[in-house]
């Protein structure tokens, strides 16, 4: 199996060529399939990754050195995607059916019949990410809403695991094949440079990311200013603030503190929803417990070596700052092995050196940051820029008063987590996985949920053409049963027009 | 009044500031208004339209050149426009509210609560169109839908028509203060400058633009690449074939020779959707019933002068290009009156200088190219980059061999017409008006049609938030009434979750 996968990976020029003509010509095809069609495609494709489990777990962790029982939650999560987004396709809302017969006595004038749905974009590129090597890599959630979208799909896989991106995706295609995908509609190829080389494709239709912000930057504004710019969905960073009130302190401060060191330290730390500042009120009292949950954390050795630099580098950094007081030491070992880092700083401190301060660390280290009131904790909160995630915990009685920091939150965040932690993304259709720059590069989608699907796709409207010439879609009868504004009406699934 | 007006009028530096401030100011305290209030805010900005109409249309009318009548339909078309987000806001599918409840069994592992809605991105900057001095520009559809969203907006005015635009944004001011919306949420903004300044202010979180390709693309990078991004919605051009079949001339040509002129001169041909190109089949014998028609239509005073020399350079490129033979030149007049101006080629010719053959030319010109048979026609349609129209002109027995047409169509345009002419944007709910780059530079979204207002809203998600804290959208109760999502199952307007 691994020789015929590692001929998956590609190289620019002629052969990048070959897989993006594949890619173009399959998307009339792939765009052509009926929903039950492109659901059996996503279902073909769960099932192909959980018939090899047993040998996808052990690959994924012998390249990221992730925990089996991690990876197994996580590959259950990258089937039960696949499989939402099946559902989501033969639901078929996200296709915006709409339908508006002509009226002569429409308010600005006699209007013609109008019918709208969306249409996919044509092939996307997916960069993959390092940290999730199921649910954001080669099979993961751009790729499936992606196909759902009925769009071809290159992903650019991540160097970090190598060969369980080969398995993925000839395990991706094998499912696709299995049920009737035109060739072409999935491909994986491999390196920066033909990364960028397949973003400056004009045959690439959007693209979507998951990494840093100078690497999502520097892609985003490719897309952005190639002759034909496409849409670019990128998760670039985010710090995740929680905020914590004196009550709920008062209430269950060391429930909070194991919960929040369990949380930052998940993953050894290598979420993008980690929290990385915990607000606290002064004489919280909860240094022990933190102190101890931290230091009870078991090391772990991190995805790659280049992110076991840049976790030493930036606890360095973190930890030379003036008024940062260091709680929890970092060890490192000889053998790569990392443990939390626990630091504590002020408010005033956070707000003096906030260029310092906020910033993202990939891996097991967090900021206590202590607050002494009301007007301190709303100011601090004002100095973040747009994240994924912001949590507060609170009591019930905290809850008028929390009112603006709430409303300030959701400026700058695309998930607020009530008496929660922000680790552990659901996938469901109430999901929002996005946020403010920089957090994304483009706030008003999501890459969870099952709106992500949205992002691949665009509206087409038909006027006065013939129903013979009509998508299903948007004939009167309603064939596939969708849900359809008509004549400005929202109806559910059934009946016709 | 005018003088009053005068002075919404503004300069780069610290009047922008003044003006920038107050609409970020304004945008909670908008973001905050009930369903209701805002829908009555764009009705009272429709009945202080309205109620100054005496005053407006010939305003318009002098800065313009655009005749009466022409200007009395887009001021109804305006006001119309404002009513009908009036509705969407009331209807309130738009919010896109969902609500997954928690559930221990759900298939990846147990869910927290989450509830989701749209909320909006904050101050808009509109930049208006000279085309549409009422439907495009200060109380435009941009503007409606920003504010139906809940956005403040700035509107930088067309230098086109000054005046006009200040009599508006007095008029949106008025509308917008009788039925209490927060100070600063809205104001004008004038020349090239200031703009641009307001473009990189960090505190615009959305802009939009109707016009040219090159400002657009100007436009569109200093949005993209800013240090904060922001989505750039633009409109820049479009070509808008339209293709005729031989059955189709056979049945009815003359009728079609007529409605084409028609649709290429209304307006003096300065809308984007005029048709600047038609397919006829060899043989058409249509030349002369299109040559009188377009001697027949009046001449007509452009834009403004700029306009006017753009136009007389097109044509005088066009007719010089090799293989165009000109069917009815343009008589230019001392005073600026312009006339038609059609000429005409073959497919093969289109094909052999595609790139000086097809571009937009602002103004009543066209081109009618021929074709020899059904792979000519095909071959001519690849040709063209994204649209924002696409028409055919078919019999019922032209339905089936027509459908690679259509496909190939669907890929490059976002309205397909049929039998009919893409001039006359009518305002509905299936209503797309974008297009694949460089018809828009986001083809995901439309700047006509109720889902305009998408374009400037970003989705939240609570997590186990208490019903005390939750928007009104999202509690169980649904006191506004709206259509929701509820654990994946679309429900109607009315009832709780």
């Amino acid at each position: 199996m691994t020789t015929q996968a590692t001929a998956l990976a590609t190289r620019p020029g002629a052969e990048l060529d070959q897989l993006l003509a594949a890619a173009s010509d399959a998307a009339p095809a792939l765009r052509a399939t009926r929903p039950d069609d492109r659901a059996r495609m996503l279902r073909s494709v769960a099932e192909a990754l959980e018939s090899a489990a047993e040998e996808l777990v052990p690959l994924a962790a012998e390249e990221t050195n992730l925990a089996h029982a991690r990876l197994t939650g996580e590959l259950k999560r990258t089937t039960f995607q696949l499989r939402l987004f099946a559902e989501v396709v033969e639901e078929g809302s996200y296709l915006e059916a709409m339908i508006d017969h002509a009226d002569a006595e429409w308010g600005m004038g006699p209007r013609p019949d109008l019918r709208r749905m969306l249409v996919p974009l044509g092939p996307v590129l997916v960069f993959a990410a390092s940290n999730f090597p199921f649910a954001f890599s080669v099979a993961g959630g751009d790729t499936a809403s992606a196909l759902a979208a009925g769009c071809p799909v290159i992903v650019k896989g991540h160097s970090g695991h190598p060969r369980l991106s080969q398995l993925c995706a000839e395990l991706v295609r094998e499912g696709l094949t299995a049920a009737g995908a035109p060739d072409g509609a999935f491909a994986l190829v491999s390196g920066t440079e033909t990364g960028v080389e397949a973003l400056r494709d004009q045959r690439v239709k959007a693209a979507s990311f998951t990494g840093s912000v100078p690497v999502g930057r520097r892609l985003h504004d490719i897309a952005a200013t190639r002759p034909t710019p496409i849409p670019f969905y990128g998760e670039l960073g985010s710090l995740n603030p929680a905020f914590v009130t004196r009550r709920a302190v008062a209430a269950r401060g060391e429930h909070i503190a194991h919960g929040f060191v369990a949380s930052y330290t998940l993953g050894a730390g290598q979420f993008c929803t980690k929290p990385g500042f915990l607000f606290l009120p002064e004489g919280h009292g909860l240094d022990a417990a933190l102190v101890d949950a931290s230091r009870a954390v078991e090391g772990a050795r991190l995805l790659n070596d280049r992110i076991t630099e840049g976790y030493a580098g930036a606890i360095e950094a973190l930890t030379a700052i003036d008024g940062v007081e260091v709680l929890v030491a970092p060890r490192r070992t000889t053998d790569g092995v990392v443990t939390p880092t626990l630091v504590r700083t002020t408010a005033a401190t956070l707000a003096e050196r906030a260029d310092e301060l906020l910033e993202e660390r990939f891996g097991p280290a967090t900021v206590v940051v202590e607050w002494a009131d009301g007007d301190d904790l709303l100011a601090a909160a004002e100095l973040f820029e747009g994240n994924l995630t912001a949590t507060i915990h609170a009591e019930d009685d905290d809850a008028q008063a929390l009112a603006p920091l709430l409303a300030l939150l959701e400026e700058r965040a695309g998930r607020l987590v009530w008496n929660g932690w922000p680790t552990g993304v659901s996938v469901t259709w109430a999901m929002h996985h996005g946020g403010p720059w920089p957090a994304t590069t483009a706030s008003i989608h999501t890459s969870v949920g099952t709106t992500a699907v949205r992002r691949y796709l665009r509206p087409v409207s038909y006027q006065d053409t013939p129903h013979a010439l009509l998508p299903e879609e948007l004939r009167d009868d309603n064939p596939l049963g969708l849900p359809r504004r008509v004549d400005g009406v929202l109806r559910l699934a059934a009946g016709g027009a």
